[in-house]
């Protein structure tokens, strides 16, 4: 990665980690067992990938506000939806990112717990600190409401459960990975820009951009969980063929998942030029991304 | 009941249920499973409290805007709270008012995503439908998220679990309950309260009244889990005792139980005296409350 690039995600990544423990309450608030495990799955060592995209996503345009208590939010989401997936019900993972996941560090009734709390934490958050700028509050916590929903994120891991163990077809596949993996990311990216007062075309196109992005991202995923070494990605790979998940790569195999990844790719970075701004940081992290597979 | 009393608590209960049919999506919006589960269990045969708290809040003087949606995300709330609850690594409940719980009708991690959608359709209703309201809006999705966080609603849960088949004393029973039980009806009311754009004693003075309420509703809830049948309840009785639960019962005894409930009741109704306004309704709904265990 070229340091120009790294040196900047890294003040994101920085950014993100001191939000997180600004905006989470203390490990040792009562009850301390449940607020340790919250703060034990946010710092278990993600990539921070949405809440720098939201960040990236504020400095798009000239921004009004700090947009760190938004990318806090967008995170607590997403660890949510990781600690209840990893759950034996569903999952059924053990490990998380190369540590015991959080149903196995605590217990299943702390870990459901702990998921509904860092939810709930999220719209806290948001309503908390954006109220004296109610018009930007409603707008950043509609959105992730709508991409977290049953509709939405939920509706694709519903259907990602459903499906384990068949042999789905690309709609389904398409429909799966769109709801559950692209929708947030998109989300992330709009609420950024929420920060710079777009017009309506403007969030058009980087929901569009978010869209194909998230694909990229999920296809690039798959492929490392099918090719890479368990020590390099932190977790279990070949996770998914053990639990007869269909992937990109089942359907179309590892050539085909590699090309899909590359035209997502391209169609995200077309909409970032397209949506113009300073959107140089964007556009490299974007192809950034595609070069893990490569 | 008196038949003044009756007929409003009917007509309180048809509009929240024509609000959780016009709100909910449909049970056959994709995913169909999760859909038909979150409508399955929001349909359950409660008895409404916190959304007729709600919109009875709402009417004690005089009001701008419809709050039928703002019930309906207290519903939601709650709906997820039971669901989650009833999981076979927390309560582990077969049943739920007489009919097989969320896991029981469909499996786990159906009721798991189904709690997760409820939850997250509280803050999306209160984004959606008050959007034009900005203030009122982020002041109603400020009070639901605070009141069921991980300090407040999660928390009791967080600590009833933990104490399963301990002793417990009486502070520590109290924290339970304040947090279970007392601050989501708190909050309702409050929420009900915001549509008359209220002062700060107004507000004070009704979460006053909501956490009497809440204590006061919660210790008849557990003498009608010792003392009734099971047909009456719809649920297994004793079921408490038979988890080890601590209770206002095993504390005090059913005497003991019965006058703190009475204790409670009262400071609720001076509370809501206190408030004035068209306050009628809620005086006799609360009395009412209390001739359950009677």
């Amino acid at each position: 990665m070229d340091t120009v690039l790294k040196d900047k995600l890294n003040e994101y990544c920085k950014r993100v980690e001191l939000g997180i423990d600004e905006f989470l309450p203390d490990a040792h608030t009562r009850p301390k067992k449940l607020h340790s495990a919250m703060r034990y799955s946010i710092s278990a060592g993600g990539k921070r990938i949405r809440p720098t995209l939201l960040l990236i996503a504020s400095e798009l345009f000239e921004r009004k506000s700090d947009p760190t208590a938004a990318a806090v939010a967008v995170e607590c989401l997403h660890t949510y939806t990781l600690i209840h997936d990893d759950l034996p019900a569903i999952d059924n993972s053990a490990l998380r990112r190369g540590s015991p996941s959080c149903h196995t560090k605590y217990n299943e009734a702390t870990a459901i717990l702990a998921g509904d709390s860092l939810l709930t934490h999220a719209f806290r958050v948001l309503s908390e600190q954006y109220s004296t700028e109610p018009n930007l509050a409603i707008l950043l916590i509609k959105e992730l409401a709508q991409a977290s929903s049953s509709e939405c994120l939920i509706a694709g891991q519903q259907e990602d459960i459903e499906n384990e163990g068949q042999a789905i077809d690309a709609d389904k596949l398409l429909f799966i990975h769109a709801k559950k993996t692209a929708a947030l990311l998109s989300a992330a990216l709009k609420m950024g820009l929420y920060f710079c007062q777009p017009n309506e075309s403007q969030l058009s196109m980087i929901a569009l951009a978010g869209y194909h992005l998230g694909l990229a991202f999920q296809i690039i995923d798959d492929i490392l969980d099918a090719t890479s070494s368990s020590d390099l990605l932190g977790k279990p790979v070949g996770n998914d063929a053990a639990i007869e998940k269909s992937t990109y790569i089942v359907l179309l195999g590892l050539e085909g998942a590699r090309s899909e990844a590359h035209r997502h790719t391209q169609k995200a970075i077309d909409a970032f030029k397209n949506l113009g701004g300073n959107n140089l940081t964007l556009l490299s992290l974007v192809s950034e991304l595609e070069k893990r597979i490569n």
